[in-house]
Order: structure tokens, then C-alpha cells, then sequence
């Protein structure tokens, strides 16, 4: 599973690499390159594996891949910036406002968004019905119903009186990054015209166990380090699944979650097993 | 011709306030209908009198046209912010950071980008590839090649050891609002399948016109207005066309621009003759 979610994040690296250098040359364009550089890839490597799944070819599919990392790092480049979560480092490098500036950061969170749609869209992707649904898709759940409410919601939380509930601290995770983890899972049953259902209901499923097992690392990970006992979310007082379910309860749900999503793919029989991987490997992972 | 705009202006106010009716309540959702309300909307009627020249119903165009306004509204946004243009007033009211926060505008901007998005491909605005059409080419004139580029070389002039020429300007605002305002004049010849070159080349005459009165009612406009000898541009040491032509000059250049973008709507005949009206509303307005 880890050697085909590197090897399918070579090949995304390489098609954001080429579609990128038709760009004209400056601070926009270099920053872009910047930000859609490094990270696990998940959200690319669910669209090419959902694409096999449904016998739809990988160089179709590298455009709805590509398109999920570009709104991925748009989002990142955004919420790193000063009036947001004010972040220097990201994946050990300076965000894009630290390399650059604030104008640059915004302008290229603008401009990767944009080209997400720009490579939906894109003729090579497939007929236009399935390049138009894929379009008011990912439009819809990077949106104001989708991760912008989830981030909305999750700035609010930090100025409220009381920190969330379970059920609230679940709601802003289904928008914040189970929106976009869903239209990424289902991207290539919209392609081959099939049903997204079952896919859907892995990703949501997916998408919880991915932010529970984030929580239990802010923890774990940090407790490990040296020097740290806890993480930066128990230290700003934000609710988290672990602060809610305490470790091991956040542990147990995520393993049921996991166990769900697994058997959300059983129409699909042996060819889910690639995502059932996944779903476990999500759980596994240590950063 | 000015009845028609506002008459165009009151149907697109009221097809986004529908559209937004459906989004969840909150201070995103807010700033959205805040910042998509007022303005001539000369981007919504340029997609709506396209339209009508192709015999495209209303009711469709009305997608495409909400589209552009709200990416108008999204640039205006996020021009605004404390690190780009840092504008407390647009139009008269608060900007979204000044009314609400820099994280609300930040994501507000975000997610009037993805309505737009959303609105050109929703069904209702025409068969698959029309609309995967309109959104390729409406992420292409709003990315990093479009008006973000456009967007970028602008906040670069500003800080140039010296300020831009004539071929410099016309280049930055070709990317800056030339490229919208040629997606939303050949937005309804998309939608009927027809040839886009003579509405974008009505456009690009039109979107450099526009430009250059802005450039002189900023001049004349202040120096009208009482204790304001120059306009903001020109105490700012920015080049314009009007410090580049001078008044008059400036004034004649846009005059011929709008005699170029007439000739192009000549295949139209008496169809295009709203067009001309507006061509020659945009250099007789005064502000």
C-alpha cells in the first residue's frame, strides 16, 4: 500500500509539475509550484485508486487527482496565513507567506483553487457531463457548504464560550476535510458513471478515522518528543476527539470507523482491497 | 442602454440572493451576499446581452452571469485586504475585513471563488460540455494566467525602481480585467456553440476602454470633487494611461477603442447594437 501511494504520488508531482510549467514565469507561479510540492498525497492517491477500481484510465484520472492537491494546498497556503492559524513552518519548509509575503499568499491560494477547476475541467479528463459533474462537485464541497464552512466553524470555536461537543466537533471535520476526502474518493465512480454511494460512505468514514488518528498524534507524537508532554491543540484549550473520548476511546472509535469503512466497499469485493489498506494505514501512521 | 443594465443588474441581485438562500447561516454566508450586493454589474450584463444575441434563454444565462459577479466580487474581496490593496471602503459600505474580520474576508473570498464555479455547472445553465467549457475557460481568465497574473504584476509595479510603460500597463490590465470581462461577453456565444473571436475582440477593446476612463475619472472625477486636486493613482506615483497619454490623449484612446470594439460586432448587425451602447456608456461615465 505505502509503495503504491508513493508511486502515485510521483505521478501526481509530475502532472502538476507539467501542467504548471505553461504558466508564465514569477513569485505566483514559483509559489504554486512551492505549495503543491511534498506531502502523503491521500486525496490524489483515493482518485487514482478509485479510478482502477472503476477501469478508468490513470491519465484521465491524473486531472481530478491533480485538482484535489492543487485545492489541498490553496487551502493550506490560506489557513497558514497570519489571520488564520498564523503558521511558519508546514511540512518543515516556510509557509508561503514566510518565503514570500501576504499578497503572494493570498494571490496563490487564489490562483491554485482556480486551476484545480482549470484541470476538472480539462478536455483530457473525460466528456463534458463528467468534467461539468466533476466541477459542481468539488465546487460544492470546497465551498461555503464544504471546507470554507468548516473552517469558518473551527475559527469560531476557538472565541466561543465552551469548547465543541462530540457532535459539533464531528460536523466541522465532515466539512473542514471530509468534504473534500469524499469528492476525491468518489471522483471515479463520477467518471465511470457509477453509483458514488459506497464510496461516499467510506470516505465519510475515512475522513473521521483520519482526523481522530490526527488527535491521537497531537498527543502521542508530541509526548514522544522530547520536551513536550502535550500537543498544540490540548495546549490551546481546543476540544479534540481525544479531549472528548480520551486516547483510547479516541483509539476504539477510530478502529470502528476504519472497520466501517471497509465494509462500505463490499460490492466491490478484492478490488477494494487497495482502499481497505488505506483505511487501515490512516490509523497506523505515526505523523 | 441604462435601463437595460439595470434592469440586468436587478435580475442577476436576485438570482444570487436565491442561490445563496440555500447556503448555511453564518458570517461566511453574510459577507457573501454583503459582497455580491450593488456595483453596475456590467460583467452580468455583458453575459446576458451575449446571450440574447445567440437566442440563449435567460434562464440559463443567468448562471454564467451570477458566475462572474461572484468571482468580480471574490477579486474585490481579497484586493481589499490589509495586505494587498488595504481598502476600508468599497462602495461606500466597509470592506468584509473592516465589517467582519480578515479571516472571514479571507475565506469569504475563497468561497465566492467556488460559487462561482458551482454555478457554472449546474445543470440548469446548459448541456455538460457547455458548461465544463465555461468553466475551463473562466478558471483560465481567473487563474495565475488571467487576472490573478494581472493581479501580481500590479502589486510588483508598486514596488518597481521605475513605473510602467505603456505596453507594461496595457499587459497588466489585459490579465487584470481584460480577461473576465472577455469570458462574460463570449459566455453566451459559448453557451449557443458560436464563434467567440468577434465578442473577444469587442472585449478586449471594451475591458482597455474601461480601463483607461477609470484612469481619467480618477483624475477628473477628484479634481471635480471638492479639496482633491489628483486622484489616488496619481498621488500614489502609480504610471496610468493618463500619466503615460495624458488627459487628452488618454480620452482619445479610449474613444478609438470604442470604435474598434463596435466594428467587431459587425457580423451581429443591429443585434450587437446593445454592446454599442454600452461601449460608449463605459468612456461617458463618470464614475
Amino acid at each position: 500500500m505505502r509503495a503504491r501511494l508513493a508511486a502515485d504520488a510521483g505521478l501526481v508531482a509530475d502532472h502538476l509539475r507539467a501542467v504548471l510549467a505553461d504558466y508564465p514565469a514569477g513569485p505566483v507561479t514559483e509559489a504554486m509550484r512551492y505549495a503543491t510540492q511534498g506531502g502523503k498525497r491521500i486525496r490524489a492517491h483515493l482518485v487514482l485508486e478509485g479510478a482502477r477500481m472503476h477501469g478508468v484510465a490513470a491519465a484521465a484520472a491524473l486531472w481530478p487527482a491533480g485538482a484535489i492537491e492543487a485545492i489541498h494546498a490553496y487551502s493550506l497556503v490560506h489557513d497558514d496565513l497570519p489571520a488564520m492559524d498564523d503558521d511558519a513552518l508546514r511540512r518543515g519548509q516556510p509557509t508561503v507567506h514566510v518565503a514570500w509575503d501576504e499578497a503572494t499568499a493570498i494571490l496563490t491560494g487564489d490562483a491554485l483553487q482556480a486551476l484545480a477547476f482549470e484541470m476538472v475541467a480539462d478536455p483530457r479528463c473525460g466528456a463534458g457531463d463528467v468534467r461539468a459533474e466533476l466541477a459542481l462537485r468539488l465546487a460544492r464541497a470546497a465551498g461555503a457548504r464544504g471546507m470554507v464552512l468548516g473552517q469558518a466553524r473551527d475559527i469560531a470555536a476557538e472565541s466561543a464560550a465552551a469548547p465543541l461537543g462530540l457532535d459539533e466537533i464531528t460536523a466541522m471535520q465532515a466539512g473542514k476535510t471530509g468534504a473534500l476526502i469524499e469528492w476525491a474518493a468518489t471522483a471515479g465512480a463520477v467518471m465511470a458513471g457509477a453509483d458514488t454511494a459506497p464510496l461516499a460512505d467510506y470516505a465519510q468514514a475515512l475522513g473521521l478515522a483520519f482526523q481522530i488518528q490526527d488527535d491521537v498524534i497531537d498527543v502521542t507524537g508530541d509526548a514522544a518528543a522530547a520536551g513536550k508532554a502535550v500537543g498544540k491543540d490540548a495546549a490551546a484549550g481546543k476540544a479534540t476527539f481525544v479531549s472528548l473520548l480520551g486516547l483510547e476511546g479516541a483509539r476504539a472509535r477510530a478502529r470502528a470507523l476504519v472497520d466501517s469503512a471497509c465494509d462500505a466497499l463490499s460490492c466491490y469485493g478484492a478490488r477494494g482491497d487497495g482502499l481497505r489498506d488505506l483505511a487501515r494505514f490512516v490509523i497506523s501512521r505515526e505523523s
